[in-house]
């Protein structure tokens, strides 16, 4: 990474791309450290790192697009407790082949999202990393009543914000030019909508901070997550932290017209994509059975939707899926696991 | 890094050895996000990422000293506001190589001066990073009155609370005795207690919370911050974010015995190793002459230490080093720099 000006010139340059200190900062880039006003109530906190060649690769993510999803997917964490984005703080390592214009291009994806949840970019640090470029974002929000993941009691119901499997049918697509030596996805991208759909699902996700407040303002979700492994991974945490079984219904798991033909296209399994695909970045929640239309009214008040995926059961029935013909079978946590199996569908 | 038990059962190791979630902590990790109460007052955030081969060699650095460094740093930037350090996320990005005892060195280090500090690891994110291990961690602290940068005017006097070089010095060795074929340090470092104190000064840095807070509270301090980069390039920050200049007094600079007898043994300038080394994490800080005995009291009441190394000047007259014989020369910006000259010294 050769910066132009060195470091000095650096830190100005991102000064002006952030702008004018923002709502809350009282101190922006520049210092030791960023000096923040908080609103009052309890303050969220959480990190994620993209690492090259692992969650995204350069040849077909853009660096806009890089930017975006880095953000997107912290973001997404305070959606899921319910609450506010505020702050972000923003390390990036760069690999040599990282010029200035692919620097300010994250940027921008970086401050393009900030601004739609009116997140402040408030520090950071950006150092060499010769072989593989890392971004690391850590968020900060608040809420007054965050939505943990231990609270699912036996017989409330498992719902959804959206669409699953998309994220994975376009990570599928991408996989598949980058193989076929095409750059980027170009060809493909501007013919035929529906790719584009998937694609843009897996490299732009929005975080779903809107349903997430609407959700926790209702005061009745008893547990609330991302689904950024997966459906099957997620109700392995919710099972996990609330001490519960889940049972998941195949035929209620939404998945969209394009995904059922990226599948048929690509011969995978749409299922598949949505259980263990992951980076979908919408919302799992738990809920009693008798606030069905009082979650419903909400999301649809806003704009969300909601499909009812499955219910909670006790500890000892385990994860369970259910088929059209109602044929049960577990979901076992191998191949939901960042160490393991997901490594081959991440990267 | 083939974790055993997967994803889920490294995140219950990690909460093991971290312990009940502490002071300030409504809910720590596992979940999307932390919830956090912090002390009213203004809330401090910073991060620092350090990357394999770049800030750290796997070969002379121990995991549990690059847990402890990782650390440092960051609580070193909390330090430099006058604050006090509350919470950390740590962001992990595994190499192939790294395995679970290594992981838990990390954390052992990490904790370790966490609790010196009193610091509670609320959260984090461990991936995979097959060819660079990269720790990144953000701190957030807290100040009723945090000092900056930017309040140094002509007159004040500039001074910093210990001996700079140390760090350089200490790398030197690692460096020498890495290209000499040696594992690690042990076969010097037994024997030469100097040579054990710069090495520590290096891998084992100790961040100046005490001083930064007792110097705060003085109430006359106009700008201050760590050495992370060497005075030079520090003496730069300060000017440009407070307009003015800086002159520094060679023979004020105070460089331990320790630095003069390594240097002299590897034939390098230990002046050069005090104003471009970086990594000593000392503070300065500025403040109206005045003032002197309210500051050497207050520090010496914590037992601190306090060297006047030189003022501040109108910004026309630039960053000045004056060496005994009254000989100015202008301290240029190239050289001290992360994304230049400093990458020689640092990796």
């Amino acid at each position: 990474m050769i910066i132009n000006g060195g470091e000095f010139g650096f830190i100005d340059r991102i000064r002006q791309w952030i702008g004018a200190d923002g709502k809350g900062v009282a101190l922006g880039i520049g210092d030791d450290a960023a000096v923040l006003l908080p609103p009052p109530g309890k303050l969220l906190a959480a990190c994620d790192m993209l690492v090259e060649g692992v969650h995204f690769e350069k040849e077909y993510i853009s660096p806009w697009q890089l930017g975006w999803k880095a953000l997107a997917v912290n973001i997404s964490d305070i959606a899921a407790m319910g609450g506010v984005p505020l702050f972000a703080l923003v390390s990036m390592g760069l690999a040599d082949w990282v010029d200035d214009a692919y620097v300010e291009g994250i940027y921008r994806g970086m401050l393009d999202i900030a601004e739609r949840f009116g997140v402040e970019l408030v520090g950071g640090d950006t150092v060499r990393s010769p072989q593989t470029t890392v971004v690391n974002i850590t968020i900060l929000g608040s809420a007054n009543s965050p939505v943990t993941r231990s609270g699912a009691c036996p017989g409330h119901l498992v719902a959804v914000t959206g669409y699953l499997g998309r994220s994975a049918a376009g990570l599928a697509y991408l996989q598949k030019m980058s193989h076929e030596q095409k750059t980027a996805s170009q060809d493909m991208k501007g013919e035929i909508a529906w790719i584009d759909e998937l694609i843009k699902a897996h490299l732009e996700p929005m975080p779903r901070i809107h349903e997430g407040r609407a959700l926790a303002a209702t005061g009745v979700i008893s547990a609330m997550m991302d689904i950024s492994d997966g459906l099957a991974g997620e109700a392995h945490h919710i099972a996990g932290e609330s001490k519960v079984g889940v049972v998941l219904r195949e035929d209620a798991i939404p998945i969209s017209e394009s995904t059922l033909i990226a599948a048929e296209s690509l011969e995978c399994d749409p299922l598949e994509w949505a259980l263990s695909g992951g980076e979908d970045f919408e919302l799992v929640f738990t809920f009693p059975p008798e606030s069905t239309d009082t979650i419903r009214n909400a999301l649809s008040g806003i704009g969300g939707s909601m499909y009812v995926v499955g219910h909670i059961t006790p500890m000892t029935e385990g994860i369970v899926l259910i088929d059209s013909n109602d044929v049960k079978r577990n979901l076992l946590l191998e191949g939901y696991d960042h160490f393991s199996g997901k490594q081959a569908l991440r990267s």
